[in-house]
């Protein structure tokens, strides 16, 4: 991971520097808040993850250095220390910087690490919000997150647990309630196991799970299917990147044959835009 | 509820109408959508709930009509019915339609309602997500809402019932979990019966839980406490409005002593950023 150069646009480190930690939303540009535009256009450096749209990083001026330090998938191409010593490094010499994560970075985005670290450096940060991936495809799909009689609870989990498969200590009472929605971030590699659990637990097998890939992107993708459908209907995926499956909203949107979400096209163009 | 006369902008209806339900983020104009602020840039009528400040009203042109429909607290000051008739018949007379939400218009925004009232008349609609009042008050506390070990699953909930009290099927086994951090929306008439079944059902009287009044507005109100200790701390409060606790999560901040959330002062302010 090495910093590039310094570019053409002569900026010195200021005397004292900070961080913010920014939410990119889930790939729309036009989903950035006011907030995170401004921090993005005063950074004098970017350090951005790999699910962090192309269009999203064109709001920055040209000249500001951008440093992708994301992790792909499961494989972590960086390490979440060496983020953390960046990050550090750079705000102690004096720059601004844009930690940019994908949706909202205090949601399943590690912040916690990079907090403590900040916090034991002194460096001055803020954090601004993001729209998380959940309220962009429900937005989408025109799906309530909550509502009054039949989904009073909203949650989110992941389907990863740190060291793979899926968390040992889910409370499954807690997610096997067909009065909630939950949304699942990244849910492929387990979501065969998640959905028959669901159902041992109670759920029935015809209740709604929507799968949405690149949700707000132009290259969106949604399979709308049931906990007994849906993992098989994704089984051919190889795609672990920008997907959340919505379980407890039924959508009337379905934008893409089984077929067609298993195509090379597709995996590669969320791959592309993700970069 | 009448509609304000045409202003002086001399508009005259478009040949289709639409509607876009909009999230205004938790109060901080700053924490809007670039999408959200181009809505409110292009709409002929803006149609706003009380919670959404005036800063944010400002971000649409100064001539753009303006139109409060919404509930105060948990007396309704416009009965949904009157709401879905009002924005429906608005974009049938070929107006762009702004149905601006505090927060994101898809949790706890009765927008199935809505949605369902624009389905049925054939109105074209978009919506746009928002910053809700639990990503704004995260960020401003500076405390993730997931945790990689001990806080895996983030979850929403409203403390108001529809018919007043808590709601009567809350699945209990999935809010005493220690493993989550649970967002209660709403939550001053019931918070002492929320805090004391969640002791009763096993978590701890120390876990943290702290309220946040007006979350990132200038107004903005933390107390920092615990399930035992906050009802009693919120107990001589008489702000029913935007008012957000969270359960689970543990702040360093605290800006207020309770004397000071008693005084008329920080209830009148409330009330004057909400309207």
């Amino acid at each position: 991971m090495q910093l590039p150069p310094d570019s053409s646009r002569g900026l010195r480190p200021r005397h004292t520097g900070s961080v913010a930690l920014v939410g990119a939303g889930p790939g729309d540009p036009e989903l950035l808040t006011l907030k995170a535009v401004k921090a993005l256009q005063n950074a004098d450096v970017i350090l951005f993850d790999n699910l962090v749209s192309n269009e999203v990083l064109a709001l920055a001026p040209g000249e500001t250095r951008r440093v992708r330090v994301g992790k792909r998938g499961y494989a972590a191409s960086c390490r979440q220390e060496e983020i953390n010593g960046l990050m550090v490094a750079l705000a102690a010499s004096g720059w601004n910087v844009v930690r940019l994560k994908a949706g909202d970075p205090l949601i399943f985005g590690r912040a916690e690490e990079e907090i403590a670290a900040l916090e034991e450096a002194g460096i001055a940060y803020v954090i601004v919000p993001g729209i998380t991936a959940a309220q962009g495809a429900a937005a989408r799909l025109k799906v309530p997150l909550t509502r009054r009689g039949s989904a009073r609870r909203f949650q989110v989990i992941t389907g990863h647990a740190a060291r793979g498969g899926l968390p040992d200590d889910f409370d499954w009472a807690g997610l096997a309630d067909a009065g909630a929605l939950t949304a699942v971030y990244m849910p492929m590699a387990t979501l065969h196991l998640l959905c028959a659990e669901l159902v041992a637990r109670g759920l029935p097998p015809d209740h709604p799970a929507t799968a949405v890939f690149d949700a707000t992107r132009s290259s969106e993708r949604v399979v709308t299917a049931t906990l007994a459908t849906l993992p098989s209907r994704l089984a051919e995926q190889t795609h672990d990147g920008a997907c959340i499956v919505l379980i407890g909203a039924a959508s009337s949107k379905e934008e893409a044959a089984p077929a067609a979400l298993c195509s090379d096209e597709i995996s590669g163009n969320a791959f592309a835009a993700g970069i």
